[in-house]
């Protein structure tokens, strides 16, 4: 089974940066298969990049290792690591990007083993010079223990949760994809938890109503909005074939108010999938 | 020889949903060759996905799986399908995307076998719950009569077809690329056919009048306008070194009409380059 | 060990074009590595594509071959070729586009050898047709010496070069990077080497003047200029976290001058990272 490394940057595709580092990898590892997650993370928008890590990662075979860089303090203070958990690697630099993986169960180790790094390193290029190198060394089979010392206290984002509030949840838009579909921070299994019956729900965000969950795009009119628990099993607000930040005027950070309407007559029912 | 799987999306290169679908196919196809066509088709337009399908699926290998997927109607009713040519496979949406390749000779199958699905089905994304798992699958030589039923009338798209009218060949622009050059649905194929023998051709397109097929784009000055037999063997108008959609204003869906020109004293001549 | 083949391009990824030409390679050489530097070269600018290669080709595995297109002259006079260097292969069109390689000691071929060209050589598409089947061709070991004649004097592209005026170092920008940072043709060598000590480096470009070198991206305030030896070992112009073309308004071929301040009574240091 070859081995896996993955690849989320805030690097583009214009410059040869990506290229480079794969080339990096293939000097040191040659049967590595390197996958691009994405290279078209907002630059240096960092809770961006964690958010696509924590929807990729899982879905990689064991073994893998991910790189992810949103790293604007290159060649400063902040310390290069890789975080090992029970199943993968993850590489990058100790700035908050690589939260979703910060779990207490996993290991935490600074980049310091020089010989794990190219020869010479730039101040403006740890991707190539650090974090592409030592991505290929793990995948050879170097223990990240070898790479440098314990972190015991790395940094964190605060990702914003959502709040519950009189009867109802209170979240926020997070991440918007390229069909203006819009991501809540609102999960499946909160609303499951909070409303565990309810005849409909009703959504609010911004000057938008929608009542209830649809359990398929096209059970909604063209161009309309409606909402649905999408692949990431988080609550999203779209419009049918359309783009629904564009539409509806809602851009990230934007609020959402979740609220159960009960008709005591009915049986109430949980429009939620369930796993 | 390793197996090929390929990808045409509308899922474009900022969000991981490319990067999620190649991990799951690595998950059970590990020594899979994963190659990108494109993943920037226009949002749900399924007629540009097909004719870039029609365009390149022929220069892959053979047993190549080709995964197509433009699927507004994700969730819904249409269903999921499988082609099985003599030489290649295509999984995607029954929605016409596939219509390059719902060839008589071919067979079709709609995909409703869960053993080849991942476990959990979302009603939003269907490339990673079965698109990826099922191509995945079939290189492993998974049959794809063991996918699911025959389907016996797949949805087919209706691509513009050219007319011949008063001795013209009447077509339209079709496909605009990167540089604006236009493709037409005017084959080599056809200008041979209908015109065996001419000394010139004209070609009118909106306000646009262009003499003669050029043999390569450098024999037109920098700049203006010329037209063209090009990669996909199809009559292509370009400017050269400029793009041409803008400088001649032309659009997707233009008319475009090609008349020969005869001089009874010359000797007739094709300037069409035959394969 | 697996060959490698890298991709370079102005064919951008909304087309089918760069897919199509890996068919065409793992048609003819399955067990290729394919890697994409960039497709995203500009439209036709062959010094764009040229400054790419020269910063990528080295970080590659020996018998790496790199392939690399920007070909407005396609099917027209200009010769398709190939570059023999002591450890890699480059193969395009014989317009500058390889001038990074075009090296005394280095060897370079005409490709007219048919045998291993596609079977019909299209006028608009030798990046399918001739470059990406000789490319695929080269790494199965046979010699490029079979392709075609030497070629004595290919096309070289002039670059702009530094020159020394008056004591100072002048210069242009060449290159500007997704962040906006501003690649200059003044290398850390030449640096080195002409001021070989100075306590401060002025450097004016526009109406900007920027005080010292630093030696990280964030040794200088949020939004501010700074001047920074970048990965590729030459001189930058940045603004932390933030466009500096944008915010300072500086443009490829935009001129800039480095001027040494020495004062007489401090111990005289040279700032620049050395190898």
């Amino acid at each position: 089974m070859r081995p896996v490394i993955t690849l989320t940057t805030d690097f583009g595709l214009d410059d040869p940066f990506v290229g480079i580092m794969k080339g990096v990898i293939l000097n040191i590892a040659p049967d590595v298969e390197i996958i691009d997650i994405t290279h078209n993370i907002e630059p240096q928008n960092i809770i961006q990049a964690a958010l696509v890590l924590n929807a990729s990662y899982s879905w990689f075979p064991r073994k893998t290792v991910h790189i992810v860089i949103v790293d604007p303090g290159v060649g400063g203070k902040r310390r290069p690591m890789v975080v090992q958990s029970k199943f993968q690697f993850f590489v990058g630099p100790d700035n908050g990007v690589l939260t979703p993986v910060l779990d207490f169960k996993n290991r935490f180790y600074q980049l310091t083993n020089k010989k794990y790094f190219l020869k010479n390193v730039s101040n403006t290029f740890h991707g190539r010079d650090i974090f592409a190198a030592v991505a290929a060394w793990i995948t050879t089979g170097i223990a990240p223990s070898k790479m440098g010392p314990r972190i015991l206290k790395p940094e964190f984002l605060t990702l914003p949760q959502p709040r519950i509030k009189e009867g109802t949840i209170q979240g926020k838009i997070i991440y918007k994809d390229r069909f203006g579909n819009l991501t809540t921070n609102i999960s499946a299994e909160l609303i499951n938890e909070k409303f565990p019956s309810f005849d409909k729900i009703k959504i609010q965000t911004g000057k938008q109503i929608i009542n209830g969950l649809s359990k398929a795009y096209n059970k909604i009119k063209l161009g309309e909005p409606g909402a649905i628990i999408n692949s990431w099993n988080q609550l999203e607000i779209f419009c049918r074939q359309a783009d629904a930040a564009k539409k509806l005027k809602l851009k990230l950070g934007q609020s959402i108010t979740l609220k159960p309407v009960l008709h005591p007559t009915n049986k109430r029912i949980s429009p939620i999938i369930k796993k």
